[in-house]
């Protein structure tokens, strides 16, 4: 029995006999995950990620009085009982775009056209919006402003701005957003175990910040294992199939957030898929394989690292108290002690496995719980289910809606259709043989 | 007023002075956006896109009768009444791996040991689960099989393969998995329309396709307007602020699904912008901009874009009953008639605007539906809304959890930090002045 031995001191057994229950088997993976270290990323490189530091806000924001509307800085005495059959005149002494260094102060009877976001000048004590003006035109009241070069309709004749009329007084600071009233310098824009999304990002880049201390995404090295796999779109000889497991698990992969690497088929040859692991490793966070880990013969992810030396890493080999997905290993292997997920070779099995398995550990690599990305709902099953094997967990494909569940397909592993067409998985606990019509279940939605 | 009077023939009237519904400015854009053209695209890049084809299926899946299990293919009859005291003792002609092309016929009295996966071959009925022999050892039950190479404990002295002890009878056709199980020749693997997931391209991948026909992601060239613009990490001078738009819709756009790419800031100055645009247009299926839509003198998206000539596009700006976002303008402009959105500059303003308008459109654009990522939700309003202006629809920044909504800071379109801090918009109708404490309202979840 040469794949299951394990001769060499120093190995972990690589049998487990006794079933392992699937909270036992994930506990034992989230034990031996640790978050990625933190690297500094440009903000749109950021994404999607954790931070890990408190960014404080160096200077307040907005860092200076600034106008909420395209008007006029006034002194709100000379706009007092202002109205629109006698509108307050005042000369116009200067114009202050977004952007504007130099600011020109507002005197008695006077106001400087102002824009949305430009700094409000010394002496101005509100803005008026155009809107309450005449915009400076000697006409009705306005829905613009003049144009830009030339300030046409405001010149007058001596080369001056002009004068605008305005209709209705205002109170002292309105359409004045102050300093820092969005928020103050040394407090805490954005807190560390925030997830960047983009209001977040948004908020960094204002408090002037172009990158940020983040756990980045894991990379994931996906391979399947098997001599019957030819790549889709080759033509199958005898006894030959199309290799689907890792385009679905490396799509998986990038579902849940890591930067995925598809590597492709490796052949049933211990000696390969062992250059090819090591080759691997140095672009890889993670390593999920897919085939290989049952019974067999052939079974060479098993074989290939079950019996590890101790400084090679360790990978368990075990019986998982669940269906599909029963044949499982996890380590973690080589100088970094990249974890490693060996996942059952059927399709179905592998897509359930990466989902309850996989997908967690990838989201606690990345800093994130486990578990937020996939809610599991109750959910009436009309139809029952038939039979459940006793002592397993079974994991059904099912089509969830409006809060009814049914199931899609047979409960054998190789059903690609039936995955391709649920949305849910349908469990059945370890103690139920079966599940009967129009009983309550649990149902994981996967979308 | 140069901004607004769009004097040469055949332009758009860039100015519309009546208020536009929410639903008014949305559905002008929806019905403007046609799909993208599909392409061809590699599975893996197909990830998350429309299908535009009926994918069927060239060959049976699986291609051939395989065994569902490792163990040995048997003749029925040869194992009837088997039992662990009186086993039935069949000689092995012949191994199995996945991938087998040649296959050893079964018959009277002989097994061949057989994988996961591996052809059914010929005189075979059944297959027997190892567990349920002894594994070709001579001893008890077994658990695993004989390692590969020199099959060690099967061989015997004359170099024959030796026996294999069955402890237990099969039916006929059991532990195999029936050619055509999973999906038939012909039948439709995958149907036009189907958004594209890990499950689906395995079985893409599974019937042998390399590259499907698909909606491809949209291409988003972002950029904000604005002289008092700075990039983050650089240092404000009197009157500048960090931009910040550029890189919230840089990231909006990408968590829509859209490949996008922040041009960055471009001054108020409508040759350059222009200048721009044309230059970007080339790789853009939608333009976003932030800024310069409002009635200021200096709004250089607006002065820009609303009087273009006929040949060039048309852009409209308008007036919306909503807050924020009042100002926005959307038009197609260049030869491929490219959705431009221009959004108003303050950041919260911009980030509504995009959720409501650009966001769906993205999702067009794909061939998805428009509205199938958000939830919009009840939930009650402890704190109520003490004002809201009448006539136009609030969205408000709010914190949802558990049915229960607050708001997060105030109305004003430019508390970034309170944007942040948000995870929904609570939505105040155009007809109501403020939200009684208590009340219910709608709120649209942000994640």
């Amino acid at each position: 029995m040469s794949t299951s031995t394990g001769t060499s001191t120093g190995v972990t057994a690589a049998r487990e006999d006794r079933l392992w229950s699937v909270e036992e088997h994930l506990d034992d993976i989230l034990g031996k995950i640790r978050p990625l270290e933190p690297i500094e990323l440009q903000l749109l490189d950021a994404q999607g990620c954790v931070l890990v530091e408190d960014v404080t806000v160096p200077a307040a924001l907005p860092p200076f009085d600034n106008s909420s509307m395209d008007g006029y800085a006034v002194r709100v005495a000379d706009v007092e009982g202002a109205g629109e059959e006698f509108p307050a005149v005042l000369t116009i002494v200067g114009d202050i775009a977004a952007g504007s260094g130099e600011l020109p102060a507002v005197g008695p009877g006077e106001a400087v056209r102002i824009m949305t976001g430009a700094p409000v000048p010394p002496g101005a004590e509100a803005v008026v919006p155009v809107e309450w003006t005449d915009g400076g035109t000697g006409g009705g009241p306005a829905t613009t402003m003049a144009g830009q070069g030339g300030l046409p309709g405001g010149d007058d004749e001596d080369g001056g701005l002009g004068e605008v009329r305005v209709h209705r007084p205002v109170t002292a600071r309105a359409h004045i957003r102050d300093r820092g009233s969005d928020v103050g310098a040394g407090e805490i824009a954005v807190r560390a175990g925030t997830v960047l999304g983009p209001s977040q990002l948004g908020l960094l880049a204002a408090v002037g910040r172009a990158s940020v201390r983040v756990r980045p995404r894991p990379r994931v090295v996906v391979l399947s294992t098997g001599s019957e796999l030819v790549p889709p779109g080759e033509t199958l000889a005898a006894g030959q199939i199309h290799d689907s497991n890792s385009f679905m698990l490396t799509a998986c992969a990038r579902d849940a957030g890591a930067i995925a690497y598809r590597v492709g088929t490796v052949d049933d040859d211990p000696v390969t898929l062992r250059a090819t692991l090591e080759d691997q490793l140095v672009r890889a966070d993670a390593v999920v394989t897919s085939g290989g880990v049952s019974v067999g013969a052939y079974d060479v992810v098993k074989e290939a690292l079950s019996g590890l030396a101790a400084e090679e890493g360790t990978v368990s080999f075990r019986r998982l108290a669940m269906q599909p997905g029963k044949p499982q290993g996890f380590g973690r292997i080589g100088p970094e002690r990249t974890p490693l997920f060996a996942l059952p070779g059927n399709p179905v099995s592998s897509y359930v496995s990466f989902e309850l398995f996989v997908r967690p550990a990838l989201r606690a690599l990345m800093g994130l719980e486990p578990f937020a990305d996939r809610r599991t709902v109750r959910a009436v099953c009309p139809e029952g289910v038939a039979s459940s094997p006793k002592g397993r967990r079974q994991y059904l494909r099912g089509h969830y809606a409006d809060g009814k569940v049914t199931t899609v397909g047979g409960a054998s592993s190789h059903l690609v259709k039936a995955l391709a067409d649920a949305n849910a998985l349908i469990v059945v606990p370890e103690d139920a043989g079966s599940v009967a019509p129009g009983t309550e279940v649990d149902v994981v939605l996967l979308d």
